[in-house]
């Protein structure tokens, strides 16, 4: 985020260990942002263009400037097997700076979905290829490709700063970035809190109460909580 | 709505009669809302989490503070069958306060859905399981349990009062509550409306006109409407 | 747009060629937009009300008033086979002007679908018909008739100029609008921006990149584009 | 907010008593919010139309229809001096309701300021009237007289509800309604704040820190705070 | 609105005549936009940069491309005395497309103000040197140079159509554009408005009620309308 | 942004040197944006509570929770003269976090002002005390003080990256971040800026064109503008 920052291109990337990508790959966002302590949330404007999307792995990130796509086809010739592109724009736009033919370029080249603080088009064609993308917006407006921005900085995505490298995991809740140094910290966490709420769902279903099942009663009555009839 | 609002839990309240809850439930968001003159709209923000989803039943009310779901559990265990769960917040607060852990409880108990005036999330969760949601927001971001709020006081849910015991119909055009008072006189408007209707379908869809139909070409012809060519 | 412009109803009207109307149906939005030289967009706000409805027909004007949908009937007789419905409001509105009884009766006089910068209600039964519909809004609350209003006037929909006849193409990624003095030559380009697609489609889905298909390379280093390890 | 709620206008209401309205006029509208134990906060959406605008009375509450304003005119007659027009429409619309030649007429009877969740025009005059407006929208489209609402009957107003009588308070902060029932407690718990707060205020001038003055530091140390060089 | 419009600079457009411009000026967009009808508004998130901007002029206007100012300084050759500049961009964008140096160039070649569907920058200064501008944002992100648009060419600009030559009068209530045909007609009709409005406010003033001075009582009373106490 | 970055205060940070922050008060953001090559501005929706506003300062970053200011608390021990609280929020919330007595405080302890991506209150007094405050929303209503923040960790403002000890400027145009490693260099490039702008200001003035002064006419026929009479 330096002066120096726009017309860079970062060929080489420390990337989160696949291991620790796969295994965040089992959970949902809301699972892992619970276990990452409720940090790397981006804005809830992020939605998933059709529904059921979701998406996991290693960061390659994108600024762009509004209107303009250029950068998109400089990331694509960066991408490894198991890379999400994540987009941020220096300012908000809703132009749609990404359809079918990128989606095509970017399978082919490794990538496994797409995270843009902007908009997207081709949204049937998207759907048909099962491309995940999660976006702003919905524009059938296309973009030029006349100005520099930059790949492989860290950027702002929806409020959220991301690296290259780190993980990206996204699904209907929303889209949520663990950092590389944190990813299998994080990985273990999700395992631990996803196997105590496998048998919390178990006691639920039968009828008992959270009210009883977290003991939450006596504190309660501490808190002054007053029943009447 | 006065000082004495808050950590007050009703635990007896009357619910509108099972039979107009049933009859209720035969019409759309649409015929009820004119069937009762148009009022009791919740605003239209308010969206289903899945296509599809609809639901109605018997409102029990919580008020909650922003980040905060604690009031949840407390509603839990005063539900009976028919129920649904009807979330008020102090202030616009779009984190997630409900996920498929709640569901499963409130199912346990007798609840039919839920109705939010905030954010949800495990939308893949409650898809499955077929779980209607009404909500303004998504969001992965999780809340505590720390601050008292109120269940089963009179509540404005999205722009509308809703007192415990009246009854919400959601479906995919929106949220709307029948006051208890009224739900048989309401229901048995709407089935009226509803059989005006399908005459009216009938009739337009072999091309009869509107025009025609309602008698309006006088009345046109009287507010000045030019016709040229 | 001007001071005799309420309350008159256009009986005849040039409607674009049926060929060109065809030819463009099999084009999508964001296709045809390009193909025009990126204008008469209508904002991305303008969504379909369940996914994958798609239209393409020639426009009827409506201008309507907030709360007030009486010129749809009028308008309903002035439809022919091809024709969509197109509704401006003379302020913004998000009631529910449309619903499935007019829906009936826009489809028994040829209706293909409706663009309305309002609300619309009613979706689960659009969505069962299959009838096509962009809106800005869903809601249940329903409008009267009692304000003159106008059809077939030029009208600015969700901003862009629609003009009656003029040729209207909307699905998932939203809604343009081809004048019909240049549907025909719109046509044309669009099919020629399809063909050169297909090739590149093939050749990026063999993993070439678009660096090398598009000739990029010398451009970016010419702009100043660094690479760093 | 029942079938019959539509076309009556109340002759008669309680109001707050006097004495208690001149006291909260004292207060800004934070510190009545808060004496009140955080309820009756209108939405933060409604704004002064001139900065440092700012009312107290009692409420004559109005329901209008979007478009319309004719129960402005019905209300005007029924104003004493000391109340403040509280207006509601049964859906969102931004128009100008309002302008100088009603704010003349209001001031005129007693009025002391409108509360409207919807739009205003005439900013101009009415802010060389100081005539105080608190409102959702700014628009200089106009309203017609055609359809009846309600004078006098409780509404949601902002997401508040609003009674005939009650207090509505104002200013740069937002508009919160204090309910007749209890105003006079409000008043007095504000005074009670009010006068805390100036000598914590003296004490936080000289430089004395919050932490200190209200004994933060053993709670943060519990709850984990860990201080880092 | 064709194929043709990119890049095109009308140099000699009509202008609406001096003397109907002049008499325009003296009225507000709230009686204006009355006296022709209700049409012609710009939407009301078009606001004053400083409050009590005012401007009345002819239209000069351009279309931009999101981020990208350059048909602004192609404008400041082609203004004349009394010109307003209005700018439509071609999709939405907030970015600050205007500031002081370009403000003292279109005040020292004639021009009076700007109505801009977009962001600008320099408020301070602008303010300072009480320079009228009506626009959607304000926003300290500057724009580049390097993307053909037109000017005075036909432009929908916050969902109003703009032509050249067209009045533009803007105060704090809005933007309303009063096409060149006519204005005269239109200036004519709000000094009839204007005289009417002063008699009404003196009787108001005098505490007269509209209901009778607008004789509404016994239309209300047809309608329906209900005392109660 | 990491796992441990909860509950932690920094209490020593590196602060630009004062030189630089002395110099960069002197511009404009639109100017320091400019000059820093168009990155580091907050979302466009950060807005000053009066006009005129403005502000310059090293950055103490806090991070609250929806709902909590108790850091706010902890952050007023760490300031030192010429500081500049900037708030950040985990999830968005526009309560009013702020209001007189921390400013009070804050004064009193050497902070110039306040960047909040959340809501403030006390309007009336803050603007009394000329205490300059950039925030997202107004709202009266409070927060609670129960939950650990951080302060002095990086933090994501409004979509902007800010460290402690940052610079942080803001004027009627927005907030723009200065890093620390630059700020002396864009404090020079920002002189240069101003010093070449105020030669063309006087050039513009005297009615000279940007397009001679500036050169573009022939780069624009290069790019195919065509003039039409």
């Amino acid at each position: 985020m330096s002066m120096n920052n726009l017309g860079i291109v970062k060929r080489n990337i420390a990337r989160t260990d696949r291991a620790a990508v796969e295994q965040l790959s089992r959970y949902g966002v809301a699972t892992i942002h619970e276990a990452m302590g409720r940090v790397g949330l981006l804005k809830p404007y992020m939605r998933p263009i059709y529904a059921g999307a979701q998406l996991c792995g290693t960061a390659v990130t994108v600024l762009l400037h509004p209107g303009d796509n250029w950068m998109m086809h400089v990331a694509a010739e960066l991408l490894r097997e198991g890379d999400v592109v994540v987009v941020a724009c220096s300012a908000d736009c809703e132009d749609g700076f990404f359809g079918e033919l990128l989606a095509t370029s970017f399978r082919a080249r490794g990538g496994r979905g797409l995270v843009i603080d902007g908009g997207v088009r081709d949204v049937k064609d998207l759907t048909a290829m099962q491309f995940p993308v999660f976006s702003r917006a919905i524009s059938a407006k296309g973009t030029i490709k006349a100005t520099l921005g930059s790949v492989n900085i860290p950027v702002v995505c929806a409020g959220a700063l991301v690296n290259p490298g780190d993980v990206v995991v996204a699904d209907d809740d929303g889209v949520v970035v663990v950092p590389l140094a944190i990813a299998q910290q994080v990985a273990d966490a999700a395992a631990a809190r996803e196997n105590n709420e496998a048998a919390k769902r178990k006691r639920l279903a039968a009828g008992e109460l959270g009210l009883d099942m977290y003991g939450m009663r006596e504190t309660l009555a501490t808190a002054g909580l007053k029943y009447v009839d």
